[in-house]
Formats: structure tokens, sequence, C-alpha cells
């Protein structure tokens, strides 16, 4: 039998985490757990039941590690410490300037119950992190510049949808490749968020609304847009759900640092045809790790910076040094 | 005082080592270690001095961690068990398929010991193998690429520079574009070794030497040249030295691979201005983690691969989680 895995929250995220541990052969899926009525929720996996979260409490022994898929402005700061106390746990909380709290949290709550607890885990934060560190250790000389897209970001495409007379929009972050092209070639530019990013926004309107009000809080909403050069398309509920339902994102970490005379560009970069997809396999690749250092006898709370390489791996130590080595 | 740093060893690695070594604030380095007269060898800091290597038994006390600079055809298999059992120790092994028996020897010797050998450290192996098992780990279903170049390969210039009538060489691996694009288009195609780089060499010949032999012989040497499309252009002893005394390399490591029937494409590449002083820059942060995990208790041989991201860098956790993550 494999590491027994528990799904909390089946949206995006917890889809991708399902169809990654269902394809892991070394981790099994115990049950999708929900705070809706589990009647109505239905997943992908047939033999896989749907529980309510309720239930978690009773289940500590049937669970090797639960996922926690939710948001990190409300639900995570709840539930990953909550669950840390029962359950090893893994999540993808991003909110950055609440991440040392969050931690805190998760360690007290893990420590005192022996669990292990890994918080922001994904690719950013996670693995575009693990990238930031590595070069920055490796050359204390240079700075990191972090790119994202071209993808859809959830929270400003949730900003747009926010806004009176917006049925539905989605929001691409759109890096500028000149932007990309002076980074790459390790002349360290400062630039502003504007010349490194451009917004395009696709905005289903109700009928009769004012698209050039729609347009103008879209353009010079605080934060999310205002300091961006963005464009802004109306298009149909038909052409939102044929052309933008896929959910692709990616980026770059370009590091670009010196030794004395000499410079060294450092990149790494992921091309996503589906984000909760990909997010999802970090977290169960988190998840194997986080079982196995447990089961060493680690606990509390750690990142992706805590983890030593080989536990992402279902192949025993040997095997990883004659194969990718 | 910071980590106390020993070098064996001084050619281009070696300096590398000491110019990262001496860069870093928490590192000092104790002094350079080697098996030639002393007293021949002069070395970039002036502070610090030169040793021969019969010196390192009476200065167990006095260095933390010895980085040991040399080949892997002779001089590692032995130098790096014998110290292992007297410091902990770094090295950049890098003869594939000798790394199970290498590892086991330093293991030993480290082991009895007490202290931690970090072996074959560097980017390829190295953080190109991080690479390939980070991708391999989150997305099972895929195929990676390792791409090399532009850059100088020592063992295939010293290859020709012992065909006879030649007095000096440089090689260039050098990858090719379209193998590149397609790898990176997510194709996942069969690639030979001839689809995936070429060679270019720079001959200095003997006055009078035989050239259509000289190239015949590089281009039909077994396993270095025969499989591979190779250019040879005879130069001057004043062109080697004018535009071949650098040593740049990089290169690439793609990874693509699915989630069903969505693809993704992780990639990880350098572009290195010169090859021993950024592998030296490696070295040095392994030198930092190896000595912060020995101090925590471990011992034994150990890789990239058992090294927890965060002891490479002189930052404490909480800075990490807030500057990088």
């Amino acid at each position: 039998m494999g590491i027994r895995v528990g799904i909390l929250g089946y949206g995006n995220l917890g889809r991708g985490v399902e169809k990654a541990v269902t394809a892991n052969p070394d981790e099994d899926l115990v049950g999708v757990f929900t705070r809706r009525d589990p009647k109505n929720v239905s997943i992908a996996s047939d033999s896989v039941k749907v529980y309510s979260a309720d239930a978690l409490e009773k289940m500590t022994e049937e669970i090797d590690v639960l996922v926690i898929c939710g948001g990190s402005a409300t639900d995570l700061p709840v539930l990953t410490p909550k669950y840390a106390s029962l359950f090893n746990v893994v999540d993808s909380f991003d909110t950055h300037a609440e991440i040392p709290r969050h931690f805190d949290e998760v360690d007290k709550a893990a420590r005192a119950a022996g669990k292990l607890g890994a918080i922001s885990v994904g690719w950013d934060p996670g693995l575009f992190s693990l990238a930031r560190l590595q070069a920055h250790s490796v050359l204390p000389d240079g700075k990191d510049y972090t790119f994202w897209g071209r993808g859809v970001s959830q929270g400003h495409s949730d900003a747009v949808r926010r806004i009176e007379g917006v049925l539905d929009a989605r929001q691409y972050t759109v890096p500028i490749p000149e932007a990309l092209d002076e980074v790459r070639s390790g002349l360290n530019p400062d630039l502003t968020v504007r010349q490194k990013h451009r917004r395009e926004c696709y905005v289903v309107a109700e009928e009769g609304a004012d698209r050039v009000r729609i347009e103008r809080e879209i353009k010079t909403m605080p934060n999310y847009f205002a300091d961006y050069d963005t464009t802004v398309a109306f298009i149909s509920m038909e052409e939102m759900k044929r052309d933008h339902s896929a959910m692709p994102h990616g980026g770059s970490v370009i590091y670009s640092g010196r030794t004395g005379d000499k410079k060294h560009v450092c990149e790494y970069s992921l091309k996503l045809e589906s984000n909760p997809e990909f997010t999802g396999a970090v977290l169960s690749a988190a998840a194997r790790a986080i079982f196995r250092m447990n089961g060493e006898g680690r606990c509390g709370a750690v990142t992706m910076f805590d983890i030593a390489p080989k536990y992402l791996s279902p192949y025993p130590d040997e095997w990883l040094r004659a194969h990718y080595l």
C-alpha cells in the first residue's frame, strides 16, 4: 500500500492534486473532503469517496498526509494549523506578508502533535523560490528577476469580475520580451513593474453595461492594474468558454550574478498548460516528502527550503544517484 | 570567524574555489594545499599561505571543510576517502559509472570519523542533477534532456592535444538549435548524440605537421568525436591565446512531462563566462552546507540530493522565507 493521501477542498487545485496522486504509483487517494454537502460534489476518481470535512477528525488513523486546497486569504490560515494538529499536511499558502505568522501557527500545532506540515508549496512560492535561493547561495553577488506568464492570474480575474456590469473575466499576465532579453543578457537592469509585465483582460459584460466605465475601472484599479499597461477586450460568453477555459501559466526566474569580472546567468523556467494540474503535481511530491521526513522523526512546519530534494522522489537514494546525478 | 575552508589542489578549479571562498563573508580561506612544491605555487590571495599537502594531517583542528580539487580519473578516488577520515570534505567527482563505489568509500571513511563528505558537487553533476531529480519527482510521466554548451570541454580538448603533431587544442561542445527547439516545444523527440550536439576544434599544429592526418584522427576518434559532426580549424598559438583562453560553458536541462492530456515544460539553464569559477562557487556553497549539517550531527557521504536547499545559504531560515519564498 502506498502513502495514504487525503484532499481537503475540491476546486481547481484539489482536482489537480487528485490527478497527480492517482497517477503516482506510490500514493493512494483515501478520500476527498469538502465543506460543502458531499452529495453535491462529484469527483474524477470513481473508486474514491467524498466525505464531509467533519469526518476528518475520526480518520486520523487512515490518512498519512492531508493536502489542503483552499484560498490563502481566509481558508488556509484557519485550516492548515487546525489540521496540522491531526495530520501531516501540505498547503500552497501564498500571501507573502503573512508567511511568518502562518509558518509559526502551523509549526506550533504540528510540533505539539508530532506531525509535519509543509506550507507555501507549488511553483511560486515553491519551485521558483528554490531557484532564487539556490542562485543567491551560489553567487552572492547578483540579482534575481521573476517573470510570470503568459498565464491566467486568478486574483486579477476575480478583481475584474467584482466590477459592476461584469459577468465573467479572464486576466492574462504577460511578460515583456524586451525586459526578458535585457535580463537574460546579464545587464542587471532596474525595471519598474510596468516594464516587466503587461496585463490583458477579456471581459464578458452584461447587456447594456457601460463598457467605457468598466474599462476605466479596470485600468485605474490600484495595485492590480494602475501600474501596468493594460488592454481590455469585450467578448461574448461563448468566446470566453471556447477560448479562455484553459488555465495555462508559467514564467522564469532569471538570476544574473558574477564572480569578480566573470558574468553568469542562471534561469529556471516553466511553461504549463494547466497551472492547477502542475501545482497539484508539486503538492503531491511534497506530500511524499513530508510523509518520509515525518517517518524519520521530523515535525513542525517546513517550506521547500527545508526539504532535501531526494525526499520528493519515490526512488531510493542509490537509484537517484545512478540515474539523475 | 567564518567557516574555515582549506583547498587541496590548485588548478583552474582550485582557483575558482579560492575566488568564491574569499568573496563569501561567512567563509575564511585557511590555506591552499598542494602536492607540488609549495614554493612553486603562487596563489591569488596575498594573506593566505600555501602548504604541502602533507601538512594537512596536522591541521585537523584548523580546518572545518576541505574542498578537494582534482581529477576524477586518479586524484579524487584516492584523495576524497583519505581526507574524509580527517575533515568534512567536498569534491566534484564526475566519472558517472564510478559514483556508487566512490560514494561508498567516502561514506565509510567519513562515517567512521564523524565527518560529512559531499561528492559530485558542481553544475553537472550538481545543479543539473537537481533539475533532473526535481522534474521527474513532480511529473513522473515525462522525459529529460540535457544539452551542454556552447562551452569548452576539458576532456575533449585533452584528447585532441594527445594527437601527434598537436601543440595545443580547444574543443567547444555546441548544442544544435533545432534539437533545442524541438525539445522545448514538448515534442519529446528521440535524438541521437549527433542530433543534439556538434563539436568545434581549434588546433595549433607543429610546423610541418600533417594537418590532413590530424583532422582525420580527430574526426574518427571513437567516443570523443566519431559520433558527432565535428569541425577542425587550424590556428596560430597567438590566436589560441587571444581568442580561446576563456573557459565559458553552460547548458540546459529540459524536462517535458504531462499530467494526463496537459503538457508542461520545465527548463533549467546556465550561461557561464567561466566554468571553473562558477563550479568553484557551487563547491563553496556546498562547503557551507556540509559544515552546517555536520554541526547538526550528520556524517557519512552525501550528494546535493541530500542537502536541504536552506543549508546552501548563509542566511537564517526566517530571512530566507521572508526574501526568497
